[in-house]
């Protein structure tokens, strides 16, 4: 699968796939293009395109095959396999990342957590020892981190991703409020919370007028 | 301001206002299209291109007047107003969200928390008081709430949000790992770490094919 797809599209997979598991879940062995639809906030049409780009599942009129399609999205999102993530930050974000129960039933293992606080470090969460930060490059190398999650202030974030890139690691989740600089074969989201809200004020704001 | 802009627009004119405020607290008097493009992760062209939609700002060749183009940007995000945020969920997101000193800063204003178990109710987190459930619409409509939070399980998500929309709220922004449903005239936000999770490997998956 080299074929390049946009954000949006993965975006949508991504929600189509919520459906497809749940559909799983309660025994149904297909789903109609409208159910996905409704799911992931588009249209039918819309969901036939998408699914069209990864081959041919199903028949016409049938509804798609909730087992091989589930599959196939598993694989093209790369959620075949698990995934190694560290958590650099124990603090306020970093804990409710750490106790959130969906990241491991979606394939995400948080094997690692750091902090610079001697206060919290050797602490035991989600039954992680909290390690010392300047434990991040051995740990990230040794226990072969694939993510790694930035949940440490705004000024300590760009050396944190220096740190975890130089170590190996390719795919970056950042928490912190800053612009990452990362190079180009690194794959970076960030989870702005200010965003965000500022898109909830611009359609008030609009709406207003 | 009635014309209808892309959410994408609205995110790149969030993260140009974050290199004028920078700029503005460092005295500079103007800022070329380049240099918001390189924030905004976009083109230069990009930037002119968006800019335009809102008027003519500065002289072509001599940069965006900074102070300006804040207060333009401010307006059309809806900023030049504090807005009245209500958090309602006090587990670690709630807490973390209470926490999170950029909301302040940026004119979000967190007026109420709210939680179910009484062992909460009645602490004080960043100065409000953890307010019970059975407060919840006579507090959103009293205290005159913009936007809600949404910070509970996946499972009282719904009911939550139908509750605060009945309130009063036009605004929503929702850490719960479903989709809600709400009227048309009520701008909806989700944060979902697993789908952000999912644009991380899908990117790894890819590279390595």
């Amino acid at each position: 699968m080299s074929k390049k797809i946009s954000e949006s599209t993965v975006r949508r997979l991504s929600l189509y796939l919520r459906s497809l598991r749940e559909a799983v879940e309660g025994s149904a062995e297909t789903i109609s293009s409208e159910e996905l639809a409704d799911r992931g906030g588009t249209t039918a049409a819309q969901v036939r395109k998408d699914l069209s780009m990864f081959g041919s599942f199903g028949k016409r009129g049938m509804g798609y095959p909730t087992a091989e399609l589930t599959r196939a999205i598993e694989e093209i999102l790369g959620l075949h396999r698990r995934w190694r993530v560290a958590v650099i930050g124990a603090g306020k974000i970093g804990s409710a990342l750490v106790a959130y129960r969906n990241f491991h039933s979606r394939g995400f293992e948080i094997v690692a957590v750091f902090d610079t606080d001697p206060a919290k470090v050797g602490a035991v969460w989600g039954g992680q020892r909290i390690q010392p930060d300047e434990a991040l490059e051995r740990v990230v190398s040794e226990r072969e981190i694939d993510i790694a999650i930035i949940a440490v202030p705004g000024t300590a974030a760009q050396s944190v991703a220096d740190r975890v890139v130089a170590s190996g690691v390719r795919a970056l989740l950042n928490f912190a409020p800053v612009r990452l600089r990362v190079p180009e074969d690194v794959a970076l989201r960030n989870v702005d919370m200010v965003l965000e809200l500022e898109q909830l004020t611009y359609a008030l704001n609009s709406a207003e007028f």
